[in-house]
This record gives C-alpha cells, structure tokens and sequence, in this order.
C-alpha cells in the first residue's frame, strides 16, 4: 500500500526496519505504531551508517580494545607476513610502541600475479602466535568470501582493502561473519560511496565496522597517493562510525608518515594503521613506506605527548591472556 | 640457479613460461634450449599481455563472432534484465540495429544495498532464450566467484565490471573457465593496472580477453566519467587484445552516446557496448544513458557510412540457430 | 526597483543586456518592452556562451577561415617557432596536407623559468613572413596583456593556453582586441568553468571565440593529459561556440595523435591542432608529441577519406594574397 | 665552452648563478675558482628553492612577522573586502584571536565576469587602515602585473593565487617588487610545477617566498578542493620555503576548518590562513567556508593549546605601531 520496501536488520540489540522508496505518509504512519520506538528520517543515501541514528557515536570493541571512544589506537606490523621472525621483530616492536593492534597481511592483492600473493593461512597462524604473546590484537585482511572463515577463526577483525571496497560479496560475508571491520576506502571512491559500501556491512547484521582513509587517487605523482584529512570531521558529522588512517600505504614514503599521524590524530582519527619493518629494504611488499622499530617509538611517544594537550591519549592494549592470573 | 621465478601456462596451443626476477643470463640459457621455440624480452610488468608475444594482434571468437579482426562489433541491451518483455523489445532492437552482442546484467553491482541488484539466474535465463531467438551472442556480467558457473553455462562472454577489476579471485575464475572475458577499465585504473588485471585471467590460462574502456573519474561533474579514448591505440600498441569502449556508462548521458560511438570506432576500437532501454525513464538502473531503438538504428547506420570510408564494417552476427538448416 | 545587476555589450550588431540577480519578474517586464527584440531566460550560469542565445551556431571567421560552418579545419605548425628554416619547412608542410592555419608560439609558457620561453616578437615576424608565403592563416598564443597589441598586429588568430584560462586580466583584453580568440580549456577547469572563461571574452565585445580541448590532468600516467572528447557534443549542446581539439598537447605521444584526430572529428569537432616538427628530438619544446611533415600528410589523408562518408570536408586555405591578381 | 646556460641572481646578499644544460665538467670548473664559496649539485629541476641550497630553512620577514621560525602564524580575515565596517570587525576579531597577519581581498579572481569582482584599490586603503589601527600585517591577493605596484605601497605581503601560479609575467612582477610572497599551489599543480613556480620569484630576485597550500582538484564533491598535508613535510623536504595552508578555501565548509588547521600545524605548517565573516550567509564571497569570529577564538586557543605540547606557539602579532612610543 505505502509503496517501496522494507529491509530489516537486528544492530545492537534493536531491530531496525530501513524503508526505501516509499513516500512521506509511510513514515508517519510508521511512528503512530506502538512498537515502534524511534523515526528517523534519512536524508542521505546511507540509513544505517547515518549519525542521526546514534548521535553518540559508534564504540567498536576488538576484542577488548576500544575503537571510538575518544582514545587513539595505534595499530602496527608487516604491511604483509614474511617469516615468523620478521613477524616476531615487528610485533615486539609493535608492542613496545603502545600499539594495541598487529596488523599483518595474510592475504595480498597484488596488481601483477607474479606479485607475492601472501603466505595465506600459514601467516594467519603466525600472528595467532603473536597474539598469544604479546597480547596485541590481530587485523588482517581478507580478499575473498572463502577467507573469511579461516581469517576470523584467527584473528580479531578483518580488514577489507582499498580494492575491495566495491566487493559487494565480500562486503556481506563480513557483514555476516561478526568480528569488526575495518573498511579501507576505495581510492577512487566519494564519501557517500565509501558510507555506501559500510551500510552493506551494517544491512548484513554487523555494526562494528571502522572506517580506514587510506589516500585516493589524483595527478600527484610525488606521494603514492593523496591523503584526504578532511574526510576525518566530514565523516564524524555524518556517520556514527569511528575513522581510522593510515598514512604509510597513503603516501608511500615512511619520512612522510610520521608527520601525518600527527595530523590524523590532530584531525580527529580514532586510530592510525602504521606500517613497519625491521629491513624495509629487504621488504616483498611497500617497504619503502614501513618505518623502522625505532621510529616507531619516537611517533608514539610525539602522538602521546600531542594527545595529553587536549585531555587524549593512546588507547593501550590489553594485558596479555598469557600474563592473565586465573 | 638461475634466481627468480617460473609461471608456466598454456595458451592458444603453445606452452609459455614466465620467468620473473632472473637475470639476464637466464634469458640467454632459455634460448638456446631446443625445446623453446622463442624468447620474448619483456619490458614491461605485463608478459602474456605484451604485444611482443603476438605482434598480430589477438582474434577473440565469441560463439562465432570475432572480435579483433578489424570488424566493428555492436553489443546493445539492457544495463539490467527487468522483465521478458523489456529484454525481448531490447534484443529485437539490438538484432534490427546489427549487433552481433546481446548485453544484459542479470547480476548488478550496485552502489547502495538497497538498489535493484539484478534478477540473478532468471535473467541468464532470459538472455539465452534471446539467444536461441535472435542468434545474438550474450555478453554478461559476473561478480562473484560462485556466479562464474551459471554464466558461463548460459552466455557466451563472461563481463568483467570496472569495481570488480582488481577482484582477483574472481580473475582467476573467469581465467579458468574458458569463455571469453570482457574486462572493464578500473575507473581509478592506470592502463598498467588495467593490462596486469587482464595478466591474471591470461596467466589463468585464458587468452580470449577484449578490454573495455569505460570511463575513468576525474574532476568533471558533467559526465558521469571521463571517457580516455586515447587509451585505444595505445592499447593496440602495448598488447596484442582487443579493445571495446562503452560509451553509456562512461558519459552517463544518451545525448552523447551517438558521438563518443563515431570517435571509438575512428580511433580504432573494435566494438562497443550500448546500453537500449525502450522506456529509459522507467528503467530501474542508468535510464539517463539508455538509447531508445530508434536512436541506436541510426547510430548503426552513421557508424557503417563512417567505417565505410576505410574500408571497415560492422561485424554482422551470426545466423540464429534457428534458422539454420541441416 | 528590479534588483541585480545589468551588463551591457554589443555582439555581431545586435545590443544584448546580461541581468544578474533579478527576480523573475523583471524578465516579464523586459519582454514587453517595444525596443527589446527577445528575452532570453538563461539557465545556466554563462549567458553570452549559452547555446540558446543563437541556437544555430556561431561561425567565427579567422581572415577568411570559417570554424564552425560543419568543416574541419586543421591548424599545424611548430609548438615554438625556433627558427626561419624550421618554420618554413613546417608551414610548406601544413600548407601542403591542407591545413587552413599555421600555428607557431611566439611566447611560450614555460614550468621552469630556466626553459626556452620563445623568441618573441621576432617569431611573430616569421610567422607574418609564412603567412605571405602560403597563405595560411596564423595563430598564436599570448600570455600577458601587453602582447596582444603586437601579436593582433601580425596574427590572424589569439590562443589562450591552458595555464592561462583564468588569466582574467588577459581574458578581457583579448576581448577588447577584436581578433578571433582560441580558448583552449584549463588542466583543470570544469566545463562550466571554461565557457565562463569564454563569457569574459563576449562579455568584453568580442563573440569570435574558438573553444579548445586540449586534455584535462587525471592520475593517468601514461598519456601527458586525459583528452576528454566526450565534451565536443556537450560542450555544442551548451553554448553556440565552435570547438577544437587539440591532440598534441593532450596525448603528448606523436604516435597517438592520428587516432586521436580522427575520433575528434567523428565526435563533431570544428578543427583540430597539430603539432609538427620536422626533427622532433631536436625540439626545444614538446618534441615528444610532433608529427613529422610525412605523418601530418597521411593523417590529412586519412582525415579526408573519413569526412566523405557524412558529407563534410576540410576545410580548405584561403588563396595566398601573393597568388591574388587584380 | 661549458655549454649550458648561466643565470645569475643576488639572494640574500649573495650572487648566485644557476648553470644549465652543462656538463659535469662544468661544475668542477666553477667549483675550483677562488671566488666560487660553494656549488650546489642541483638534482631536481627547481635550484634556488632546493633545500639543498640552504639546509637550515629560510625564515621570511613579515614587516616584523616571522613565518618558517618554527612558531604558527594565523592569517585571518575576508575572503573579500566589502565594507569598512565589515572589515572592522574582522580585524578586531582577527587580532582579538591572536593573528599576526590580516588577509583580505581587494581583486578577486572570479569564475564568472558577472559575480563581485573586489573592492580595488579602496579595499587596500581600508586594509591599510587596519594594519594602522591593529598592527596587524596585510597580505592581499594580486591578479595582474599592474596591481603589483599599488598593493605594495599599501600591503605586507602579496598572494599569488590558485588561478595565477603559471601566471609567468606576475610571478616576475613580484619577484622584482620586493615584497614577502604567498604562493598558492595552482588546483592542478604537482609539487615540482609549484615548486618551479616559486623559482620564476627567487630567479628575479626575490627569495621571500612562503608556499601555501589550498587542496587540489580532485574527484571528490563533499568538499570543495582536497587538502593535499602531505606536501608540507614533503615541501620541508624538498624546499628551503616555509609552507602556509589555507584550509577555508580547501575544504570550503566552515566546519571542517578547525580539524584541518589542527591537523596542518601538527603536520608542521608554519601558519594557516582563515576566512572569517561575521555574518557568513550574507558575504559576497565563498560566504561558506568563514569562521565566526567566536569560532576564530576557539581555534586560536585548541592550536595554542596543540603547540605547547612540542614547544611550540602561535607567533604573536608585533605591537602596533600606535602604540609604539618614541
């Protein structure tokens, strides 16, 4: 009768109904029913990633460390898995930072397949071992449906790349799969779109989904490509989402990373994805934007001591289960 | 010894070996083993793909319609399969014009989780009983690993769209199963991306490979993407495929569609890919660049007058199955 | 009383009047008026370019050269005019395959200010000497107002370049000039932008104005500029103004200049721009993208045979006045 | 003998010569002449920006306001002088911040002829006014050569637009003016071009150049340009220059200038440049992105806050000259 339709989708705990396609009576006479708690009325594209939904903001919690919450996360490792030494090295330097996330890439998207393509699930295992010893929590990325499975057996949230930002499959399996999300912007993709390709996560049933800028691209050819600061408030005054940067896959070049953390964070950044490598030379993948150890701690340390001068500071990561008592 | 690695594949009847990461001495060895007929030096990222291998240039049959050999192929249909009706009006329009492609989506891409996302197999459905009535061959878009089955078993060319271009797994797939493969331009794309995508469907094992340009996003809000038709000699100088342009999607505009038509084949494109709806302002995908069949029958016959004057033609197609005899 | 603003200029004899800012009412009243001819309700935000102002077209004539009558008129010469020898090999060449304009840059406009920045007024000397050589009609670009008084004094033809599209103070000065103006579109500029540019010019008394397209900057790396020739049909849609293409520039590979003219004329372009050189790598400007005497011949050719399939032609030279009799 | 070509320039009080297109020889000719202090081997295509030149940075001289010392330098003002209470106000709030320098329009670069096209002269007679009144230093946007003079009788520092960066003929004029310089990286200017553009000022002689970024052109419409950080510790890098970025016009939204001023200086800008307006819905000029003077004061205090975290400060406005005894 009212036209349009309906998807329903249950998101902390509540069940919403997104109406599309029907006319304005349809939402008054939504609001007159007694089991309806609340109306909102969407103006934009996306309805479930809109901030009129929860004005508060969205907490999404990895596994004990909060992303959202007014702190900084830093979130550091190999831009992929190499050996479990090299994993060793960098999850310890990880560590020592303040990081409370390892990032690692299990799975590669490589634009030639003659490329490194990832250790797959080997490297899972890895940094499985690596949570188990320091504590860190594990984000990796997944490029395909069949890896969502072995990747969220493993890790603690799953990274969806700028090149798959369109993979509409991919989008709904780890709306489905339930660990949070972190969801890299296409780099040729608008806002709107890149909110659009979050709501496929949301529809799906999951709620816990990070928005990552990762740099789009332009005509600039002295940076890999342009990072997009603005998004960082443009998008907290339109979603509930947190935001995250990463500004090593963004300009290509480690001298250039450190000063855009700080930018990121002075920008608003919930957190920052932070490439490292103990021998960015002997790197198989983007070595040349992984900083080493050493200019990792000093980063963090400029980050603290920027943070504590408007009441922020890094979020820490949790105790280690190995150091847990009972 | 040698260093570097072997990526060995067998195309158009001939076994090929990449070699990455090896010396040239390596190259040297290679050359005067009597098994290896010859050594091409690649220059570039793309091996399979480089004009070098076949400097002739590459014929792709579809069904029995090449595409490559200097003919000019029309591929017209709807964006999206809506109804048998509306694809019957479609086809009959697409046949009357000269094509010899039939293009339909039974799977959508779609920015918003809430759009229309395509009839699934029931479109496949329509598509191949267009086939059967018109002779036309089927061009249709997959986008997932898992669609790569039933396509294939029900059209003749498998499309690969612009946000699924670096879908890798889904490169591979189209690469193993043999049909010949449409692959969109990436909107973000540079011509290196876009020919190392069309690297993995090759390396897969699969040499029927036509590109398609179709648009790349830039500044300009006044078409829907800026159509790069320079990448068509370009192309044909670089790599031995075959190119397509779709000028529907990439202006966003029918009122444009004729001229871009009339540029790509002059610049030497061997097809092109139009969007007919009979009824654009009721289509439920792209309307705006949708010619009706009175527009495309006059496109076909201006682009014959212009093909004329070199000696080209419009590839006609096949003769429908059902009027065959014997 | 009515508001807004009104701008008076006088354009091919008739008086128009440009109002801004004025309600709708004011319109009516104008149209009652016994002395106004006709009221045009501009949509747009360029009112002297709109298409509606003179739905047929306007003709620029360029000392006897008509752009814009359904002819192609081609424009070839050197980008900078180096010497008498290389400017005389180059306007035999042109005037030889048919081209109707010598181009030739007296002040170049240069990244670097360590580059060749033209010869200057002595290159216009040389191109007055061609011109009564051959015939051919000249244009060339001016960069500052106080060039434009000695280049109209020996050319037919002002280029605007691309650097300086929103070189306002030029834009009027070209205006008040009098001669025919060649606006080629900014790097960067939306196409609203650029027939803004050219409202400066009619604005200013002058509605002899050629646009140009000359390629817009896009993250492609391959080509020097994106050639975006989707603009030609949207471009004759929007404003009365004929256009130009030129390939040269935007591809900035010689060997992609030939295709790219043919699809410029398909697409319904009024000429095209050319650059030739007859020892490319000893250009000290742009040698990259010139053809060569033969290369510009065979494109001529070429170009030729395609326009007889619709009915158009090149357009051809004026008679040199040295050939006059009487 | 050498080949090449020499330019030579007096900066800072030294004479320098910029030899290209010679040999190595060359420089180790030059390099053992007694008179020759040092030889710079220049490896990029701008020589008097390298940092190279002068590793220690250089610091620009604001009539007594530093820019590159290491402090931030809040520029504030109108987009466009409109009256002289209107500039009042905002000189009043832009000192109350704690500016140092007061920016205002006095010839403004419009898309359109029709749209306000600045005060002129007048609105210098007014900014001068201000800088009597408050102390505050002025830079004003210059668009021709012939306004370089009249601005710098009544200004302290003259801006090169977005739209004027190639503009060859002004970039000179204000080399040979004398006057601080604020250099607007052009919309579609890569790094080396804008680099290149501040060498046309220092090679006529001026080395007070501060670069100023202001977002470039880019396929995103939620803002109005992209704000490109990442080329100021790339700048820093590269150039001796100090960078200024103007976040008003970048972002083109008010709300999202304090986040980007914040991010900028944590980057390691050396100032920022805000429009204010104390009513914004009525200026005649990008009325959208200006500040509320009561928002001008919020910012001012979270930057000052932001800085004290590394030892930095806003550099304070030097006392006005009323106030001066003796």
């Amino acid at each position: 009768m009212l036209g349009g339709e309906c998807h329903q989708v249950r998101l902390r705990g509540a069940d919403l109904f997104v109406l599309t396609g029907c006319a304005e009576p349809a939402t008054s006479v939504f609001a007159t029913l007694p089991a309806v708690a609340r109306v909102v009325a969407g103006r934009r594209a996306f309805e479930l990633c809109d901030r009129e939904l929860w004005p508060g903001g969205t907490v999404v919690d990895v596994a004990g460390v909060p992303i959202g919450d007014g702190g900084v996360v830093l979130a550091a490792g190999p831009c992929a898995v190499e050996t479990a030494t090299q994993l060793d090295v960098a999850a310890t330097a990880a560590a020592g930072a303040g990081a409370a996330l390892l990032r690692g890439g299990a799975f590669k998207p490589r634009s030639s397949p003659y490329s490194f393509q990832g250790l797959g699930v080997p490297a899972l295992e890895l940094l499985a071992e690596q949570r188990r010893r320091t504590g860190l929590r594990v984000v990796t990325e997944v490029l395909e449906p069949e890896q969502v499975g072995p990747a969220s057996a493993l890790a603690d949230m799953l990274q969806i790349g700028t090149r798959s930002m369109h993979n509409f499959a991919l989008l709904r399996e780890v709306g489905r799969a339930g660990l949070p999300v972190l969801l890299k912007r296409g780099m040729a993709a608008t806002v709107e779109e890149w909110l659009l390709a979050a709501e496929y996560v949301l529809a799906a049933g999951n709620a816990d989904v990070v928005l990552c800028e990762r740099g789009i691209r332009t005509f600039e050819p002295a940076t890999r490509f342009t990072l997009d600061l603005a998004v960082i408030p443009l998008v907290k005054q339109l979603s509930h989402l947190p935001v995250f940067v990463d500004p090593s896959h963004a300009t290509g070049h480690a001298h250039l990373v450190p000063a855009m953390t700080l930018a990121a964070a002075a920008a608003g950044a919930d957190g920052v994805l932070l490439d490292i490598h103990h021998d960015p030379r002997s790197a198989r993948c983007d070595g040349g934007q992984a900083l080493q150890p050493g200019d990792l701690t000093a980063l963090a340390d400029a980050l603290a001591r920027q943070l504590a001068a408007t009441g922020r500071t890094v979020t820490p990561a949790p105790v280690p289960s190995s150091l847990r008592t009972g």
